[in-house]
């Protein structure tokens, strides 16, 4: 078998998030049915995403890795690419597949996801071309007090405040970058990365940070969370339309299957 | 009567255009009716546009006046926009509105309109985000190709083989800015301006230029055009969803008046 990375892209507005639901449209799935048109039955199994993002995230730089046998990948891949775009909807798309060593995992080898959250804050609401995409926020925002307040995240922490609980899950995660800069169209933009991210953190952590950027709470109250054990009721999660996964971090190639097994061991 | 200038934006995937039309929806439609429940009947009455775009051709950078009585614009010009937008759909906007002198004239006072059309040559098609605005092109794109043809259509010339025919309206225009550039997310994007442009000129223009820049066509072969005195039948009009009206240009506010006359004038 060959392992093959491919890199996708999706605007998630139609979509149930990633991961495969009965009776739900999602990316997976609709990926898994066009790979498994032009490969055959069987083709799509094993499929394995970098960040299983929630229903209506976006995404330009998500990352996931199939097998396929040799003499498939070795007859189709170069044309991969345009023939999956014939098979799938406009609004999924596979930017790219190439041949990555067997030790490459999409999801345990990652060293980072990195992911943008797009919100504006004009008496007019959003762009209409970026509508999909940018939260319309009601208040004025101060781009000095969201950079201010987003300081407190950076670094190890425990997030349990901003993480739906999970069973014998950490909530350990290590975010090194997270800031806003305004765009050329007047949107605020928060750029942040991490190793990894529990389930619905970025909307969480924006959903905090929103609070202290239009003045309903000081700078410091969104890292002052961080010592809870539990998920804070008072943060409020920023809605999925503003968040854009932009890319997947991975270490050289000859490091793909010691930081898997690493990350398998940290977080199971 | 007080002037007032309105900046507005639109994804026109779901217009047929800025002109109204009965039975059909349309921009100048939505925002005459905001305009009439929030002003009253007749307050839309000689709104006037600077282009009055195509069926799914967007805007952000549109411009259009409207005179209000004195009294209803200082009760409400501070809060046009916020009230405006809860009156719009979420796919036109009003982003600006401010008292301009009386001479000023949002289609005969301009001094430019400046158009991007966007365009990918990527074997996947169109971004997911950005499919609503971009033309998927199905053959390989060369930048300096593009680049060179379009250098023939700078400055003043007959464009009559690119214009849809008009009873006594002349063809004549000068294009000052036609230039391709590759943007982060690989999409070609063209930048064309001019003191105005006839109907489907640049969606003609970059028909002929995307000919050129895909190798059907030499470089010197869509100005080639430049001397025929009728619409040619070679050239495909590109499709509207790729095009963009971003700016207008205006002169100085002491020069609206006679700008606009100047204008009336030459075109009509």
């Amino acid at each position: 078998m060959t392992r093959v990375r491919l890199d996708v892209s999706y605007d998630g507005t139609s979509f149930s998030g990633w991961a495969v639901q009965p009776e739900r449209r999602t990316v997976a799935g609709v990926l898994a049915e066009a790979l498994e048109r032009l490969l055959g039955a069987g083709a799509a199994t094993g499929l394995t995403v970098a960040g299983r993002t929630d229903a209506g995230v976006h995404a330009t730089g998500q990352v996931c890795h199939v097998d396929l046998p040799d003499e498939q990948w070795a007859r189709l891949g170069s044309t991969l690419v345009r023939r999956l775009a014939g098979l799938m909807p406009p609004d999924a798309r596979v930017r790219g597949a190439r041949e990555v060593p067997a030790g490459f995992d999409a999801r345990f080898s990652a060293t980072f996801r990195r992911y943008e959250y797009r919100v504006t804050d004009s008496p007019y609401g959003a762009e209409p071309l970026r509508r999909h995409d940018t939260l319309a926020w009601p208040r004025p925002l101060d781009a000095d007090a969201l950079n201010a307040a987003a300081k407190g995240f950076l670094g190890e922490h425990d997030f349990a405040a901003y993480c739906k609980r999970k069973e014998n899950a950490t909530t350990i995660r290590a975010i090194s970058r997270l800031d806003w800069r305004r765009d050329p169209d007047g949107a605020l933009v928060a750029t942040v990365q991490a190793d990894a991210f529990c389930q619905a953190m970025v909307r969480s952590l924006v959903g905090a940070l929103l609070a202290a950027g239009d003045g309903r709470r000081p700078a410091d109250w969104p890292a002052g969370l961080l010592g809870r054990r539990e998920r804070s009721s008072e943060v409020t999660v920023a809605p999925a339309h503003g968040l854009t996964l932009v890319a997947v971090g991975y270490p050289e190639a000859e490091e793909y299957a010691s930081r898997a097994e690493l990350t398998r061991r940290l977080r199971g």
